[in-house]
């Protein structure tokens, strides 16, 4: 289902400074292998809920889909960050590129599925203007109810729905959150809106596999449950495998040496596939915010994190890769390759000309692969560490196991980096000054920091 | 026209080590004052020739346009890398969200517009399967004329141009490439397909103002005119402004600091508008493949350039805010910021609940507002240098002045960084290492270094 080449990172390939050794690299295995064993036994205490999320009932979802589905021509999802990233990540993975702009034919008659993660006047006003609302269905999603982007959208489309709908305006509205606190579930229960559960425990950005991202899923047609069974086998494949033959712990292990003990602190993740950009996109919400903490668990000030750079191939050769191979070596590059494309094509002899001939007769995926190999070689040439993961195909199943392993990656790199992987401190001075500059009861100290802050003898400003 | 406040990487504001006092910035201004002059100097020699774009005659372009864009259903553009992203921003930045989406009307009549710029077989079908040939005016755009995706992509069309259209097919192509070299010049001269010229001396990534994104943009009823006057107007600014008076020299030159001097490797570019998404990707292309070099002028090793990541708020405050508030202080952050927005929304109070209600009566606009002070003001608590730069509006003279600065500031930080802002050497290896995949004659030594280079020894795969 997976594959993992991690030879384009060992000394013998890329000499030595950007590499590690094989003797370094089996004797750090064996030195941290007891994480495995931690994090498989916190998960019993219930300390990694997300974790379970495949073996989780999905009934209610998969029947509400099955009889509702098909009655909209829009499926909104009104979300942002964790909200948001999985949705995105399983449409375009999952769906062909341009979905939304297919006749409902060849959608299957499922809904178009739009997801808007900002308050971009523009964008919402273009958005609305867009779809009958009537027609749509909007998905309010938040774990703690109260996220301030999500309720200015939703206040814009509780009045849109009532103008256009009176009453039966609650019809079109299906909420996702927290089972008892926040606005939205006060909401829900007053106006009696259908809701969906975020399950307790379960952080945005390890929420992909639970209703969060599941009902948009599974209304646009996805098959959620292969989704939840290509995750299941690979949860239990590395339960029953010991460490050092445990891919998500040596990957862990790897990014958490080059970022701390070789200078590489920046991660690039470059799929080539068009399909995985949003995939990329979520990754780099899950790492850098689960990792990049001030605070160590002994709390001790750490200021931890690699960086998350995403790219695409192979469009981004021909923007990042002069960077890569010739700016300061400070980069791991991950790969994530597909080796079988369902929908392959042949590139023609349309001309004949020497330029164009030696094109002629391979096909598209063919060129794709090569130019990965290529790339992959010239990084090598440079010493640049990298490695590959390979999909078999994209299918529900290999990215229910894609996801599932970056997360368990990125919490077996918590253990390493000695950081927390949930909660992120790190916002809440943002949110809170947020709530102070729109003039909200309590905030008001924060109002009089700011302007401390932020505004002391502005003399460095320049106009054209 | 632009405002840029610099205040925020002061030492005033950020106390010491992660910022620059005022002695010492108004120092490093004078001491290199003279590259302002130098790079006028060489531009009267032509050795900046995308400089003057913005004064050629664009009478050609406007004619066609004029008379025959509403003709098409469809524009596609086949190209990538800098034939790609300056169509895309300039796409994004200038017409309504979801535009593919709206209906022939809502667009004035002007056809949609497509970027391919990949070799994904899952893309090009879908695409391919979404347009109507006959309806579909393709533009092939290559300085080289040589680009083995674009060529690839070329040939596939012709093929099912062919097929549609017999020999009218050639009215359905415009070829935007080099005067006299080249494969698909050769393919115009034979083929008498309708051709633009690429500026000679401008690359790709300083292309945005020329045939490459211009005439794209002037078939979906972009004002190019005021676009390039925006250019203009900033040019004219610059060339008569002191050094120190000068925003894109200042800009480059605090950029150079903070990453050679204050270990800010990490160049952040984070827009709060959706529709400048497009233009931080290109900008993500221009500065690291400009500045990201191995050798300098003096031939000397440097490794040089700063890596750019491309951020967009306030989606990526859920997101990205946590590691840079949080992680290493490793980043150099550069906000873009829209004064007004024609097309507010104002937040309604919907719901009477004090988690609501605070947000009845503003805008959405000032929500995004409010929400980007949050963020500066947390990251200045945090000792995280950044800087705004302030449009007035999102207009077509404001995107051209843009674009034109940060060109500016690129080839600036060149003079600092002693490399060539020009050239892209790092691809080359690449590029024929493909060829050499792909069979191409006289490439076969490549073959024989790739699994030299790559096969040693594989016995770090692991398979799941």
């Amino acid at each position: 289902m997976i594959e993992l080449d991690f030879n384009n990172i060992l000394y013998a390939v890329l000499g030595p400074v950007h590499s590690i050794s094989d003797g370094e690299l089996n004797n750090t295995i064996a030195n941290n292998a007891h994480i495995c064993a931690e994090i498989q036994e916190e998960r019993q205490q219930g300390k990694h809920p997300w974790m379970d999320l495949a073996e989780r009932g999905i009934e209610d979802i998969l029947g509400l889909a099955r009889s509702k589905a098909k009655r909209w021509e829009n499926f909104l999802v009104l979300g942002i960050g964790g909200s948001a990233l999985g949705t995105r990540t399983l449409l375009e993975a999952l769906k062909p590129p341009f979905y939304n702009l297919l006749p409902a034919k060849e959608r299957n008659g499922y809904p178009r599925l739009f997801v808007l993660d900002n308050i971009d006047s523009d964008e919402t006003q273009a958005l609305f203007k867009l779809i009958n609302p009537q027609k749509t269905l909007f998905n309010v999603v938040s774990k703690s109810g109260e996220t301030t982007e999500t309720i200015a959208s939703l206040l814009i489309t509780l009045k849109l729905l009532k103008k256009h709908l009176g009453k039966k305006y609650t019809q079109n509205l299906i909420v996702t959150t927290d089972k008892d606190n926040g606005f939205l579930r006060r909401l829900v229960n007053k106006e009696g809106y259908l809701s969906f559960e975020t399950p307790k425990g379960v952080e945005g950005r390890y929420s992909v596999l639970s209703p969060v991202a599941l009902l948009p899923a599974a209304f646009i047609g996805i098959d959620i449950k292969r989704l939840l069974q290509g995750a299941s086998i690979l949860d239990q494949y590395i339960q029953k495998t010991a460490a050092d033959k445990n891919p998500a712990y040596i990957s862990a292990l790897i990014n958490f040496i080059f970022d701390t003990q070789k200078h590489k602190n920046i991660l690039v993740i470059m799929p080539y596939s068009v399909k995985l950009k949003a995939f990329a996109e979520w990754f780099r919400q899950l790492y850098p915010e689960s990792l990049g903490k001030r605070y160590n668990i002994d709390n001790k000030e750490v200021f931890a994190g690699p960086t998350v750079l995403n790219a695409l191939g192979v469009t981004d050769q021909h923007s990042q890769i002069q960077l890569y191979n010739e700016g300061p070596n400070n980069k791991l590059i991950v790969f994530i390759e597909v080796e079988k494309d369902k929908d392959d094509m042949v590139i023609p002899a349309s001309v004949k000309d020497d330029s164009a001939l030696f094109l002629a007769g391979h096909s598209l995926h063919q060129l794709m692969l090569a130019e990965k190999s290529a790339t992959e070689y010239a990084l090598v040439k440079s010493r640049r560490p990298n490695y590959t993961i390979r999909l078999k195909e994209l299918s529900e199943e290999t990215i229910g196991a894609l996801l599932y392993f970056w997360q368990l990656n990125t919490v077996y790199a918590g253990k390493l980096y000695r950081v927390n992987p949930y909660g992120q401190p790190g916002v809440d001075a943002g949110k809170r000054a947020t709530f102070g500059l729109m003039g909200r009861k309590g905030f008001e100290k924060e109002i009089a920091d700011i302007s401390d802050t932020l505004t002391k003898d502005k003399h460095w400003i320049m106009r054209i």
